[in-house]
């Protein structure tokens, strides 16, 4: 099967640096910390270019991925953490084996989301936490994404959306949540103004944190 | 061909006496009415229930419309208006019919959207106003319209989305252009307020409309 992040491994990172990225991913990294428990270590589903690796103070940082060009880069990029390549679906660790499971949007990508829940799930030790996020269905970010996936560009054309809703028919109510990103993909600054609006206007966040 | 707007048509003005619906249309009136030029004559292709062609002053108005459920309705509440039953794509009239040619969120539902627009032209006498509205794809209702689309729900599974550079690309650039509705389809009133947040936000308007 092709690797539909192979073209965007180099670049997956380029976006935060840009003014709006910035706030984005800033924003989305407060809801993400304020959700995580403490514990010694971590398995991130789908941990892409170790984005979140390089930045979550587990003492024990493990990432798996699907994509072989993320991986390659998130491996450079995040020596620190424990790297395997591997699907969601079927995760190469025994039961029980750690503190935090996180999925990051990545059930948007996988094959089959039921089971990759199961997966994060089994590997988790009792009392441990899941920790799953979704770009949300209806949210301004999945009308473009929507729109970008209906032409096939990568890695949209494979994606699937979820809404909160379906997060918690799939897993029940969470513990904890979290919400980031209220403004839409056209905002200008200062974004945490438009942010702001973005709420009043009744938006969906581009992001929905919850933890079970 | 299944009518996939027979269950709809009885109800289909009904959101328009909640609260955000009745909001939602009277914004959408404003814009078009600000967009539509005088003259004696005018056809909506896709006239649906005839919502509009009640509320135009036209002294010669023309419905045409593919759905028998919603011509039926149509003809019942709005008797002042022709009314006739057929395709955007081939319309019954010759050319140079009338001074204003109106599509109002049909090109969505259409077969062939480059063979409507042709077939507006041909019926437009020469100097007249042809006028088009569309749901805008990068919306936040097109979020929620998408969804509902994938489940299969009446009339969205049939439907496309297009964004102002989609017309943009089929028409060229517009000789007038209107925006209504920047809130999301979640806003809490006073909505006038909701409204202004989503424009500030960078929502795009849930109606986006054109003159050529």
């Amino acid at each position: 099967m092709e690797d539909p992040f192979a073209p965007l491994a180099e670049a997956y990172e380029a976006w935060y640096e840009t003014p709006l990225g910035a706030y984005v991913i800033g924003e989305e990294e407060r809801a993400l910390r304020a959700l995580l428990p403490p514990g010694e270590s971590l398995l991130e589903v789908g941990a892409g270019t170790g984005w979140w690796l390089r930045r979550l103070p587990y003492p024990r940082r493990v990432g798996l991925e699907a994509s072989p060009a993320m991986l390659r880069v998130g491996r450079a990029r995040t020596p620190e953490a424990e790297w395997v390549l591997g699907r969601a679906e079927a995760l190469p660790f025994p039961e029980g084996s750690f503190d935090v499971v996180l999925l990051f949007t990545v059930l948007e990508f996988v094959e089959d989301v039921e089971k990759a829940l199961e997966e994060a799930r089994r590997v988790l030790r009792p009392g441990g936490a899941l920790v799953v996020g979704v770009l949300e269905a209806l949210s301004p970010w999945a009308a473009l994404y929507r729109r970008l996936s209906e032409r096939g560009v990568p890695p949209w054309a494979q994606a699937r959306f979820l809404a909160r809703e379906d997060l918690q028919a799939l897993l029940g109510p969470p513990v904890a949540e979290g919400e980031a990103v209220f403004l839409a993909p056209e905002a200008h600054p200062p974004f945490p103004e438009a942010d702001r609006a973005g709420r009043r206007a009744g938006n969906r966040p581009a992001l929905y944190l919850g933890r079970w």
